[in-house]
């Protein structure tokens, strides 16, 4: 999100008011939440994936966009540090698809939820003469602590990332692996704030920074860019990473770096600050804003 | 579903068996059922809607594609007797469609949010070259009964539906209203089985007697036939009735219709039988095999 999509959501929220004991977390983060009891609550998301948006049918195979479609929404579920309850899908089929291919597509569908113990509980589809569209709502539930929002940085906060970004694009974005272990042991160990890595590091960081109302300063140097990506500034905006950005106090950040027992890499790379600015340092020393140049899901968009 | 469709829902069925105490209700029904602990459990359904499928952005307004989104979702609730929780929306929105357009859109997803209480607590929005494309995802949970599935329709029940049937298409289909509390009465008053009335009478009839293992006769002249309907072949396979197909005991039909307080008119149509067809009796006498006319989601798909 950002610029347009921004404002958006921020309508939308304020139109939709929600109760918030009831709905402790609503419009704006990864999932929301609702309390079903005192003790009982539960989460979800959506994700709408697009052929020539999110997937290219000529180069997919149904199958990674089957996962993909499951994967997008467990990777929100690991952004809140929750654990997967099960997922429904609805799909758009051009006329042309198929079962064959259907039942491919399916078949990714349920590799991803096997994979990650979400079942996949329903669904519903339709066929049109246009090009394919896969919608998945994923239900979670908390995992015996609370979700970890965007909203809850802290100054003095150090800001971290799993894994390496950029260059998503090449294959990683069909295939990639929600974080979601990961995510339970960052939040166990502390983490103040948490969102995955779908629109970009720079978008990402911004959304945590105004939700949170603080700044950062990230040091370009200390960003794990990924082999595929092209540089530095496609580690910072290509987006579809779907790796972790979070924030934590250093001492706890360095526990976590003793206990971690995964292959995933963590690295710090910055701060967040009091001030609401977000800044990248530069190699040379100096400091530019931290434009959100990432995903923007209406880009393209004459209209917004 | 007919044909193509109904062996595509078996075959998924099929190839993602769920744990049957953790999913009481699965793939097949209009909502499926996860349990969260001995005392509670959430349903959810999705239904995703077409621009030249389930309604024209040439003839109906972004407030009624709001609204019939939420709406369609809402009669699924109505079709399990539960009570809708919260709804997610996901929507692919053609590049000319303008935040003015969205913001109507969002108005009519918040009209039905509102009137059946349901908040609408996430969502997601992505721009395509293509048409408008709107996925809800909704949970409700149970009223204090068992939700009331499609799968157990007994041998001499009564087959009533609310309502009138056919023609839905000239204004209905956008504007309906989901028979949450007409629901709740006919549970309470003991249905054996309840469907909405979405693919058709026809369909979802054979719907029920397939998933119960029964089959039924029904009586052409007791069909009760709207209005905007063009004669019974219309109120027979037209679809979009988003009206309540169940089936219960005679005594039982008796009961609710004597403490019925809803303006949503009762009417019986015929009975289940336990030999497994599905006749309808025309007027002549002489019964004919009620074929499953209605709506196909895949029809028109040459591959399917």
């Amino acid at each position: 999100m950002s610029g347009g999509e921004t404002e958006l959501v921020k309508y939308f929220a304020a139109k939709g008011k929600l109760n918030a004991v009831k709905f402790p977390i609503g419009i704006g983060d990864d999932m929301a939440q609702v309390k079903l009891s005192a003790k009982s609550s539960v989460l979800i998301t959506t994700d709408m994936l697009l052929d020539g948006v999110h997937f290219d049918t000529k180069k997919a195979s149904p199958e990674q966009i089957g996962y993909k479609s499951m994967a997008v929404s467990l990777s929100d579920c690991a952004a809140m540090a929750t654990v997967p309850l099960a997922a429904v899908a609805s799909v758009a089929l051009p006329r042309n698809y198929g079962s064959a291919k259907l039942k491919k597509l399916h078949k990714g569908l349920l590799a991803a939820a096997k994979k990650y113990n979400c079942p996949l509980i329903g669904g519903d589809m339709t066929s049109w003469d246009k090009p394919l569209a896969v919608s998945v709502a994923m239900m979670s539930v908390p995992a015996k602590m609370k979700p970890v929002r965007r909203s809850t940085a802290k100054a003095g906060d150090l800001i971290c990332v799993t894994g390496t970004l950029g260059g998503s694009i090449a294959k990683r974005h069909l295939e990639f692996e929600p974080r979601l272990k990961e995510s339970l042991a960052i939040a166990k160990a502390g983490a103040n704030a948490m969102i995955d890595i779908s629109d970009g590091l720079s978008t990402d960081l911004n959304h945590i920074c105004r939700l949170s109302k603080k700044g950062a300063i990230i040091e370009a140097d200390k960003i794990p860019i990924s082999r595929n990506a092209k540089g530095l500034n496609s580690a910072l905006n290509d987006g579809e990473d779907f790796e972790l950005l979070f924030t934590m106090p250093r001492k706890k950040f360095e526990r976590l770096k003793k206990q971690w027992r995964f292959k995933t890499k963590l690295t710090e790379i910055g701060n967040i600050v009091g001030e609401q600015s977000v800044k990248i340092e530069m190699k040379n020393g100096k400091a530019a804003d931290l434009i959100p140049k990432g995903y923007d899901h209406l880009k393209e968009n004459p209209k917004f």
